[in-house]
């Protein structure tokens, strides 16, 4: 049975009435990438709320932080798989494969993190990240200082709780509305 | 034994470095409320993050929705009373009980909102939350209908899972970095 | 939608007919407490039940103790938490402001006690009522050695488990039957 | 590795200093039994609490009530054995195997009571004990009406919320104290 | 309400087609047990699985290993208390109450394993086999480094592993087809 | 950090002693897929459970059966994905994108089956190894008669319950002595 080629269960506006800011980043999509994410096609239903979305997004995912771009898409794809986000662990499982070259560690990654050998510095991050989705009323100061055991900084360790507290919103709201990743990811990287 | 007057466990500046719009939003908060939130407070360690995270928050709880400002504080009790946040339940708690007007439902929303007698369409938006943010994998379609069944529409359905979607990230970040709430909050409308 | 005024969902007797001790029980909390506590009103459909009840848990809160009436109180307010019990967290989180001085207490306890800086004798305590509540097959001799190092005698786990076992029957009767507390804590000691 | 005979991890007084009525109940259970249930002997390190406790046991299962005692018992077994209470499993257990005159029976309760090929009115009171005893904060009306339907009436309904609380209570007292069955309930009834 | 007298609930064959050595496995059961056990007949829906699934038990439980007979029983019984699987509970409890002469052992274990005072090596093994139960994807090389220290070899825990993972199989079977146990369990060294 | 080339934690034979029938099929392997799968040398520790291994696994996923190999392969990643089993997810992942020609059906199952829009038959068949796996003490005559309505007989039933009880005994072994998968499997039917 083929998968249909669905954006979200929501209906999604053919042509988005985006503003000029907007409109510049579906283009930018476009050229870069060769698509629109999805995630953002699925937020031009609300196109203010688009906007806030992408602007966090982008602060988080490639703004001035003491942790790699690839370490924040190990949290995006671990923390998506606490969740069992299909979007997101098809999207940024593709991230982990292009940004480490490994397309091993995207799987692992996704499937179960605590099957790769890793540093113990990501090794400390990815199980913040899982506690903290799992049961975030538990975390205390033990867990912040074994981040810092693992040799991260007090903004490192924001981060690391902002990263992982972000893929909890941004997993419930594709699960929440049956977001389907482009298919593009899946043949990337392998 | 007292309780300490901290923000969070992480340092936070004593004079954070804000751009101007920053500057304004914290003497607005004084202005209006009598002081800064301690969320904003926090998130100044890491300004740029302060931004994104002000504008997505604003957007979501005072824009134009089809859900009104009460509905969105009750969402945010009682995703934070599933994820057993003590700064959001404090500083939302007392959202709740001013929009409402009703001390006991903020009480009832923090400490389980099946107490609460509600309306159809308050019960199915809270069951909503309550499911997408124990298990957010389960979703589906009859979830989506239930809450059309009680009167929303596609856009407040994209609202209700995006709202409950933010209070799960931001209890994150609060639980993470043990972020206590502003005194003020206890007395207010009880 | 304001909240009905019942105390429970089963029918209560208007008159009950109470057996003389009962009845001065009755007496003496409208004469102390200016009301009688719903738990009471509800038990009187069940008048034997009503007195075992109550002597049972007078013995438990203000019998003689290794453990303070305030230490009692706090573990009623945290296993209540834990199994999100209305009627308790606001009888008993009213108990602990009124019995700490500490608005805060009460509200943290009830929320989240792991928020609280609590000196190690009240964290150990209530960390093992908290296991007992959620996973009691899996108590063993690390648990009670805690509370010996924390400074508890024999007869004060005896206690302390006796005391969190107690609020895990009473918030059942409490859920089961959609009992109310009286809306006169709300107020009280804020 | 032999198991040893005791009481329970704390310790217990080898000749406690009982009042009259508790040493006439001593005396009872050894006449009619031929032993001292353990939990009394437990409850001898606070003989305060042994009567209420021992007066509170005897009402709820011996008392008038529109449950037979082997549907108390039923229930007393279903409660522990969802909180895998060794000391209730083993005791009640007994009692079930007695009061119906089929050991399977008591088996199946212990193990899983879903094995069972039950009356409609039973399976409804098991299936409300066992999830008043794993959810209690999810109970909810269509819980008390699926009792009604199944021909329970209101004090009924009270005496199944009150017997499932009151084995939520007992197991996890026996759980916290390591406390160990008389060995005479293993043979008997087979 | 008497308990009927079924295998399973799906249909079993009166006079199963059984190839010889089949046949000669029931056979020799008649003889050295005076019965069949149920999960044979049950298998013998599916002859082909019968075979392969009797050779694959066969090997495991009486094989060559370095854990006892008592010790391969003793999981099966801790696993089934894990996954609350009645046929299972039943069958093995037999074998670990006549393989040890300690019929409260079989008790304990089936109810809840932590209530029996063990040699520290049948400890670890049964820790290792209840969280390989529970939570497969946590377990680590601290899990086998216990069992190591516990005096095991690396085929030892191999055994272990096996083992409990093949209960996690038939445990599962069972209780998909409702496969009741033979009754001669029941009466057997008590 | 590269991964080391294991194929499990245990130590395996670099040259196993072989029978002839089990030498045979590793060398078909070899021929067939260009290697030997790590669960069959990982086995070869313990040689008789290999051959009684590998003659279950050969029966249960190409034996004759009302289910096709397809759909026995998508139990397989569903149950793996349940126990975040990695080894099973990449091998079995594999096979079901090659039987399906669908490498997005392969990642559906093993991120989150609900996110594929299935045939009824093929979403009820996967809702009850699910279950059984999750909360098998809770399978009854509704869960079998959901695989009737949606077209199974009743040896297919059983074969339902087989397989998915199967894999929650090998992806226990897996996780129980970090069984890593051939690395072969990452790049194939993509």
């Amino acid at each position: 049975m083929p998968q249909p080629d669905h954006v979200m269960a929501l209906p999604v506006p053919e042509t988005p009435d985006l503003d000029p800011d907007m409109a510049a980043l579906f283009a930018k999509c476009e050229e870069k990438l060769g698509f629109v994410p999805n995630v953002l096609r699925a937020y031009s239903l609300r196109p203010k709320k688009l906007r806030t979305f992408a602007q966090l997004y982008n602060e988080l995912m490639v703004g001035e932080s003491g942790l790699s771009k690839l370490e924040r898409e190990m949290i995006a794809v671990v923390v998506s798989s606490a969740n069992h986000c299909y979007y997101c662990l098809v999207a940024h499982g593709q991230a982990v494969r292009k940004l480490s070259g490994d397309p091993e560690l995207g799987e692992m990654l996704a499937f179960n993190y605590r099957a790769a050998k890793l540093e113990p510095r990501q090794r400390a991050m990815l199980d913040f990240a899982w506690k903290l989705t799992k049961e975030p009323w538990t975390m205390g100061e033990p867990d912040r200082q074994a981040l810092r055991d693992a040799g991260f900084g007090e903004e490192d360790i924001f981060d690391i709780a902002d990263t992982a507290a972000f893929y909890n919103m941004s997993n419930r709201v594709a699960s929440a509305v049956d977001m389907m990743p482009n298919r593009d990811y899946h043949k990337q990287d392998r």
